[in-house]
């Protein structure tokens, strides 16, 4: 068992994830080989070699069976590449589907051949999910909708920790406090050293 | 890796969950081919079977060993039903005990022999819940009992993730609003149609 | 598969766990064979056997690939254990780490390797684990520490409940509420006697 360099990084619609990531990297790309990958483009990358789609759509339509293979292929490559650079996959624990279920982000076949070191959630309060979702600026709330990306970050949670269990990942929550995002991507950056 | 149209369906007692089941059922029966089991029943029916147990109570009393079979037995049989037609499964995440404990009622190797499509947590106020239980129209609040609930539908939560991450499972929480148990039905009905 | 009788006991520090196992070990000890272990310690043993490590500071620094051969050993010595006693394994689910991360205590393969018949869950209010975390008995109120307390004892109930699915071992939770401590242990050594 070689050493782990691959962090997953996790959040909601909103959270404000990505600006997170690529300031951190900005950070530390002067001091660490560190690349930024999205699970979805590279499972995509390899079903359209396989010929088993042409566009990113397609992926959902392959049967489960088709899926689950491309899935843990990614999940493959991922390790491979993590042996000689910190890999960051930027992914979801939970997708919430348009009839309100949570499609599982990380189950066990991908987790057990991504192997992460670390899932890190980023998590923001969920009044300010919900005006960055709705660009509404003068913070109208939306009841459900706050109750709504509460409860989806919550799941996350469970989602990371039982990650965690089958992997021995480490879980970090990563508090993205509004008008602090370089708070966050610096927290992000020091563990991204560490790995 | 066949398509897999098993459907657990949960929720503690009292969430109303057996009227959403039904009226789902009645819902859609003419355009599905669906059957609803009681995991309990079908433990049963197989212990009975393998002359292990005269009555249902006989269950808990097996060696640990013998309980695992039988339940690993009624996961098999439940996917091999559910080749033909969406079978939906009655049974508990997580069952509470006298002494206050839970007991898992999807283990491993339980969830890995039915590999469900979905899991469907049936949830309710947990003031709702609590009436129901008490059978109590005043509704004068019972805090321990509450809080108790309220807990409970957290943690089957979590359980529900934790079997999400084990057999790729979609989890979906369905809000059963007090007097609106029609609608909770229509959106359980929508869910079994497109399995 | 043998009965097993090993239960997991864990809590975020400042909850009264030792005073509460002491308590309830004390209660049950004429009536039934039982040993206190805890778990870095006995890996601490084998690693120091095996000749990998002299002081208990070092196990943090093994490869990772033999940190797992020690936790799986240490497993299997329980286990043994368990074969003639009930073993109380003192252990964290969780470990906040000085980042603001969380090492799995329980990670599957050692979960698997000890195999509990339950998980109790030591758990208390996280404004008196503030107040004996930092010996302040004015009860100053650190709102930050608070909910980080708070959002740790939720965190440990999903990995038990992670670990009970993968196991199949109950799950209890025992609020220790301040001042009751014997109420704590009286439902923790009625657990005992019934494992």
């Amino acid at each position: 068992m070689q050493v782990r360099k691959v962090v997953v990084v996790s959040g909601v619609p909103g959270v404000g994830k990505t600006t997170v990531v690529t300031d951190a990297i900005r950070m530390v790309e002067d001091r660490l080989n560190v690349s930024l990958i999205t699970y979805g483009s590279v499972m995509f990358e390899i079903a359209q070699k396989m010929r088993l789609v042409e566009s990113r759509d397609e992926l959902r339509q392959l049967p489960v069976k088709k899926q689950r293979e491309v899935q843990k292929l990614a999940g493959e490559r991922i390790a491979a590449m993590s042996k000689t650079q910190v890999v960051i996959v930027d992914t979801h624990t939970l997708i919430q589907t348009a009839d309100g279920g949570y499609l599982i982000g990380l189950p066990k076949w991908v987790a057990e051949a991504i192997r992460p070191a670390s899932i890190v959630l980023v998590e923001a309060d969920p009044v300010d999910i919900a005006s960055r979702r709705t660009k509404d600026s003068t913070r109208t709330r939306d009841e459900q909708m706050i109750e709504n990306i509460a409860s989806h970050q919550l799941l996350c949670r469970s989602a990371a920790i039982a990650v965690g269990t089958l992997t021995g990942a480490t879980v970090m929550i990563l508090k993205n406090v509004e008008g602090k995002a370089e708070e966050t991507a610096t927290a992000f950056a020091e563990l991204l050293l560490k790995v």
